[in-house]
């Protein structure tokens, strides 16, 4: 595979992917950039800088919904922008480091934030979640041996809920199954709603998997606290009102086709800061009274 | 086909449909009444009384969610009962007769509520509507050449969204197709959200497909009233407390395999009265302030 077959295959991967959150996909990213870093075939250090900068500026806007993909990157360009230009082998090393350096940070602070949030939730509580998000998943699976019990929705069209439940089965942990439709009915049921997040806007939105904002009206209808696992990368300096919100392929729908019938898979929507109970990131946690007014 | 087996596939149809709503239905128990009446091989008006009550009672609790069967089978039940004990023949037909009038008193209940519903909503209106209901269809059917626009949902796990769509379609109304767990993006483009009911509790609240519930609050956080289209059929003796929602086959999730998970299909839910800005019946619209408090 040549550089440029290299880039489009992995950029390609990170937009196709409808199963992982933006956090797994923003680690992902790096690794395609370490990668791409020792075995891109320039000629000089400086055409290898060029080649990984540009690299990285393409998957930065792979998913523009995804806060993680573009801040981790963002971090790794800065970092790879002032590496010395010493040996070609040397900037390879080094590039690869920052890689690696960047996914291991991602991983403690959601190793970090699983902890918090299981604390915060405590034993014997029934956690209502949608959508599939690797923080969340940690969570649940540190509160696996404490009498937890999950309520997961399928999360239509990418039916990532389905892994979701498997991974949560094979933890032991029992799960309710059910429709994004049934949402309204389960809320009820359960004790708490935690979710991941895509992206956390400045006025502390939170960008998630459509459905997710249907989930939180709900649960503030039946005064269910939400929590939200948003890692400090999830930071996107943009208001609700500023941000777009990526549309993916209608055909993930299957939808009946008609002159008139335009199907939309906007994949995912805006819960406002109103409905937010905790923002849970690797440094503590953030609650409504602790936010200065938007 | 003999009688047993001419009831238990009326029946089985009956609870099999996952398709059509609450009216529809209670339209096909009638027929299968007026048929069963005219084809049924008992010795004497006595015996045929009978196996026609009898049947009448199976298909009353056939699906428990849906107040029109109830209800419609339940007034047919009644004046069968009190047929005199003429002839066989005059029997037959005047049971047949019964069922059809039913009938007929259900379709225009139906186009009394389209008239009252489309007046109600008015032209250049976008309507957001959830799962398939025959009396919102006609309201749709109505506006559709002024200027009105609909946002349709799949409706998992029946999907009868997709049936709903093709039929605006073919009205030519211009119909947005989106997921479920869209409702919330979507509502902040709807003028009004339009739904059918299978039940109207005692305490106003609506039983409707699962969803429903998640579409009326995502409407009220938006502004966006939210209408019932309920004949005087659907009212049932319950309150919201007391009503239990019907479940059927999980299997229709597909959901994933493991020891700890469990699917649930709930096919409806409950939207509270607080929720509900008309009621449109037969014979004029109920608004909150109409309303005794519960």
């Amino acid at each position: 595979m040549d550089d440029a077959e290299f880039r489009r295959v992995h950029r390609r991967e990170l937009i196709e992917d409808r199963i992982n959150g933006a956090s797994r996909l923003a680690r992902q990213a790096l690794d395609s950039l370490g990668a791409f870093a020792q075995s891109c075939s320039a000629d000089g250090v400086a055409e290898l800088r060029r080649a990984c900068l540009d690299f990285a500026e393409e998957l930065q806007y792979a998913r523009p919904s995804m806060a993680p993909i573009y801040d981790l990157v963002e971090r790794w360009s800065t970092q790879v922008a002032r590496l010395p230009d010493q040996d070609m082998d040397g900037f390879r090393r080094a590039a690869a480091r920052i890689a690696q350096e960047l996914t291991d940070a991602s991983l403690r602070a959601v190793d970090d934030i699983a902890s918090r949030a299981a604390r915060l939730i405590g034993q014997d509580a029934v956690v209502i979640t949608h959508s599939l998000s690797s923080t969340a998943q940690a969570t649940l699976r540190d509160l696996a041996p404490r009498g937890v019990h999950a309520i997961v929705t399928e999360a239509r069209p990418g039916l990532e809920g389905r892994r979701q439940a498997l991974h949560l089965d094979q933890c032991g942990m029992p799960v309710w199954f059910i429709t994004d439709a049934q949402i309204g009915h389960f809320v009820q049921f359960a004790s708490v709603a935690l979710v991941g997040a895509d992206a956390v806007l400045r006025d502390g939105a939170v960008v998630n998997k459509a459905g997710t904002y249907l989930l939180a009206i709900a649960a503030q209808s039946h005064n269910v606290p939400f929590y939200v696992c948003c890692e400090s990368f999830k930071q996107a300096p943009y208001t609700s009102a500023q941000f777009d919100l990526e549309t993916v392929d209608p055909e993930e729908l299957d939808a009946p086709r008609g002159r008139n019938i335009t199907p939309y898979n906007v994949y995912f929507d805006i819960t406002p800061a109103d409905l937010i109970d905790a923002w849970i990131h690797e440094d503590g946690i953030t609650h409504p009274t602790d936010r200065a007014p938007a």
